[in-house]
C-alpha cells in the first residue's frame, strides 16, 4: 500500500505531538502516536520521559476498542523490549491495529529492528521513511547516540562579525550582550557535558557552570590538556567534586601532575598524535560515561580541531554586532584554512534568531556544498 | 506650538511619499511634502529628481487656493535658491502657507538655513526636528556629501561565518552563491564609485564593473597603490577609459609608473603616512569629482584602515553559510585588533536578510558601546 497525502498528514500530527513533551526526555526518545480508523482520529498519545507511559500505550488506551482495525502513525519504531512499561509491538498486536506507519527504526540495541520485525511477524503491514527528516531532526541527540555510540557534539561560540573570539591579548568579555548571554546558559542546560581546551580555562577562567534565575547548576565539564598545566584554584575546580570534572591528557601528561589533579578532577588518559589529543577516544570516553550531547565552548584551537576533524554535527554561533579587527585577536577557528571555500565547512541553518543586538545561527555542519551555487 | 501627534503622523506620511521616488534623486535629495488645512491634506509632492518639479511645487499645485493658512510638512528645508525651479520657500510664501514644519535641514550651502530664514521673515511659523533620525537615514548619502565634503563610505564583504574573506592561499571564489554575487552588482549600481586596494586588484583581478542581465555598466573605480606596481593587463583597466579608473599613489610612487599607467588610468598622488595613504585626502579627492558615494570592496588591510580610521559610515555583509579557518586565510579586517571588545567598531544594523543560503547585514558604523550591554 503506497504511502498517501493521508498518511503525511497524520504522521505531522504525530510528530508535532511528540514534540509537545515538556522539557527533555532524554535519555529517552521523543515520540508521537496517533491511532486512525476510517479517516477519523480514534487515540493519541505522547512520550514525556523515562518512567513515563510510552506514546503507543497512551494512544492505545485512548482508542480501547476502536483501535481494532486502525493504522498507528508513530515518529520512532515501537520498542519490543520490556522497560518500565510492556513491549509497545506486543500492545499493538493485541489491540488488533492492522497497520503501522513508522517515521524512523530505532537505533536503541534493545529495538534495531526488531519492535518492526515482531509486529511483522505478527501480521501487521508495516511501512517505514515517512517523514523520516524531521523524525531524525526531532530526536538527533538520541539517534546520533545510539548510532554512533559518541555525545552529538555542538560548537558554540560568541564571535564578533569579523569571526573573531577575543580582541587583542585575549580579552573577550563581553563580545556579547546579555540577552546571548542568558541563552547560552540555557544551551548548557541542554546539553549532558560541556567541554573546553586547557587554554581557555587558563586564559579565561571559566566557571562553567550554568546560572540563571539566581540558581547555579552544573553539567559534566570535559577539558583537553596534553601538558595537565592547570591550576587547582581554577573556578571551573572549585565545584569540589571531581566526578563532575574530567581532565583528558596524552601518554605524556606528568603522573606527578594528574595525581595532583586527582583531588579536584577525574584524569582519564587517551592516544594522541601530531594533531593532539585523539578527540576520537575523548567522545567515546564521554559516550560510555552516558554523555548524549556535548557542548564545545572553544577556544578557537579546539573548535577548529573539532570541525576540520569531522566532528561536530551542530554549531551555536553568537554574532555581536561589533567587528575586532584580526591582528592580535582569536578567530573563531585558529588553525589551518581550507584550500579554498567550495572546500569550506559548510553549515546547514536551521534558524537565525536576534538576541538583541546579537544574532545566534543554529545549524548543522554538512558535506562542503558544491561551487557556484 | 508644540507638536503633535497630528503632526508626527503627517511627517511620516510625506517621508513616506518621499521614498516613492522612482529610482534615484542623486544628486538631488529625496523629498516629500503634504499640505494640511483643517486637519485634511490639500496637496502632496514628491521629487524625482535633478530637472523634475520640487515636492513643495506640486503639492501648492494641486492644493490651489486651499493651500492659504495651510501647514506645509516637509521632510527637508525649503530651497531658497533659483535652480531648474524657482526657490520653494517663496512659492510658499506666495501661496499663504502659515506654517512649515520641516524634519530636518538642508546642509547644501544654497540652502542651508537660507530657506527657513526666508520664512521666517515673512512671518511663517518654522518648526524642525521632528522625524529627524527618519528623514537622515533618507538621504544619507546626500548629507554625509554635503556635510563633510566627502563621499559616504560602505564597506563591503563576502565573509564566511568565521570572517575570512578568502581561504588559504588567498581564493575567495566563490564564498557567497549566486543571488548574493547579485546584489553585490546591485550594490555597486546604488554607488557612485567603487574603491579597491591594489593588492586585490593584483590576486583577484577583478573587473569591477557592474554586471546585471547580460548588460555590463560601470563606475568610477578607485585603487589605493603606494608602490604603482599594477599590470597594465589588468581586467579593471580593460574598459581603456583613463578617466574611469583613478590609482591613487603616494610621494614615493615612481614616476616612470605613473606615466605608463596613464595611458588607462588617472593617477593621482595624495599624500602618505606609517599607515599608508592619506585617506581622508583620497575621500576628499573623489568628493571634488563629484562622487557622492563610495563601496570599499576591500581586500582585508583596506577595509580595516577605513574602519579603524572612523572612515566608514556604512556596511554590507554577506556571511556565507561556511567556516574556512584562520590560518593562511584573509581576515575581513586584516590589522591590528582593538584592545577589547568594548573598544570594538560597532555596527547598528539597519536590516538582515537571507539571500539564498547566505545572509546579508546591512548597517552603520556607530562609536563603540557601553559593556555589557
Amino acid at each position: 500500500m503506497a504511502l498517501s497525502h493521508e498518511d503525511r498528514r497524520w504522521m505531522a500530527q504525530a510528530l508535532a505531538l511528540s514534540a509537545r513533551a515538556r522539557g527533555s526526555t532524554a535519555p529517552n526518545p521523543r515520540v508521537g502516536c496517533v491511532l486512525v480508523r476510517g479517516g477519523v482520529a480514534v487515540g493519541s498519545g505522547l512520550h514525556h520521559g523515562a518512567g513515563t507511559a510510552h506514546a503507543e500505550g497512551t494512544a492505545l488506551d485512548a482508542a480501547g476498542a476502536a483501535a481494532r482495525g486502525a493504522t498507528a502513525y508513530v515518529t520512532l519504531e515501537p520498542c519490543a523490549h520490556h522497560g518500565h512499561t510492556p513491549p509497545c509491538a506486543d500492545r499493538l498486536i493485541a489491540a488488533g491495529v492492522t497497520r503501522v506507519v513508522a517515521a524512523i527504526g530505532d537505533p536503541d540495541p534493545r529495538v534495531d529492528g526488531k519492535g518492526f520485525a515482531r509486529l511483522e511477524k505478527a501480521g501487521i503491514q508495516v511501512q517505514t521513511g515517512l517523514l523520516a527528516r524531521e523524525a531524525e531532526r526531532l530526536n538527533a541527540v538520541f539517534l546520533h547516540h545510539h548510532r554512533a555510540g559518541t555525545p552529538l557534539v555542538t560548537l558554540k561560540a560568541a564571535l564578533s562579525l569579523d569571526g573573531q573570539l577575543s580582541a587583542a591579548c585575549g580579552e573577550s568579555r563581553w563580545i556579547t550582550g546579555l540577552t546571548a548571554r542568558r541563552v547560552a546558559h540555557r544551551l548548557r542546560l541542554d546539553h549532558d557535558a560541556i567541554l573546553v581546551g586547557a587554554g581557555t580555562v587558563r586564559r579565561d577562567d571559566p566557571r562553567l557552570s550554568i546560572r540563571l534565575d539566581g540558581d547555579e547548576e552544573t553539567r559534566l565539564v570535559a577539558i583537553l590538556s596534553l601538558s595537565l598545566e592547570l591550576d587547582l584554584g581554577a573556578r571551573v575546580f572549585s565545584r569540589r567534586d571531581p566526578d563532575s570534572v574530567i581532565v583528558y591528557t596524552g601518554p605524556a601528561g606528568s603522573a606527578e601532575r594528574a595525581r595532583v589533579l586527582a583531588s579536584v578532577a577525574t584524569v582519564v588518559r587517551v592516544g594522541a598524535d601530531e594533531r593532539g589529543l585523539k578527540l576520537e577516544e575523548v567522545l567515546s570516553d564521554l559516550g560510555a560515561r552516558g554523555m548524549y550531547s556535548v557542548l564545545v565552548e572553544g577556544g578557537g584551537m579546539t573548535l577548529h580541531r573539532f570541525v576540520s576533524q569531522g566532528l561536530a554535527q551542530r554549531a551555536a554561533l553568537f554574532h555581536a554586532p561589533i567587528a575586532l579587527g584580526a591582528g592580535g585577536a582569536t578567530p573563531m577557528l585558529a588553525g589551518a584554512a581550507v584550500s579554498a571555500p567550495t572546500a569550506g565547512w559548510s553549515l546547514e541553518r536551521d534558524g537565525v534568531v536576534a538576541l538583541g543586538r546579537d544574532q545566534l545561527t543554529v545549524g548543522r555542519w554538512v558535506p562542503a556544498r558544491s561551487s557556484g551555487a
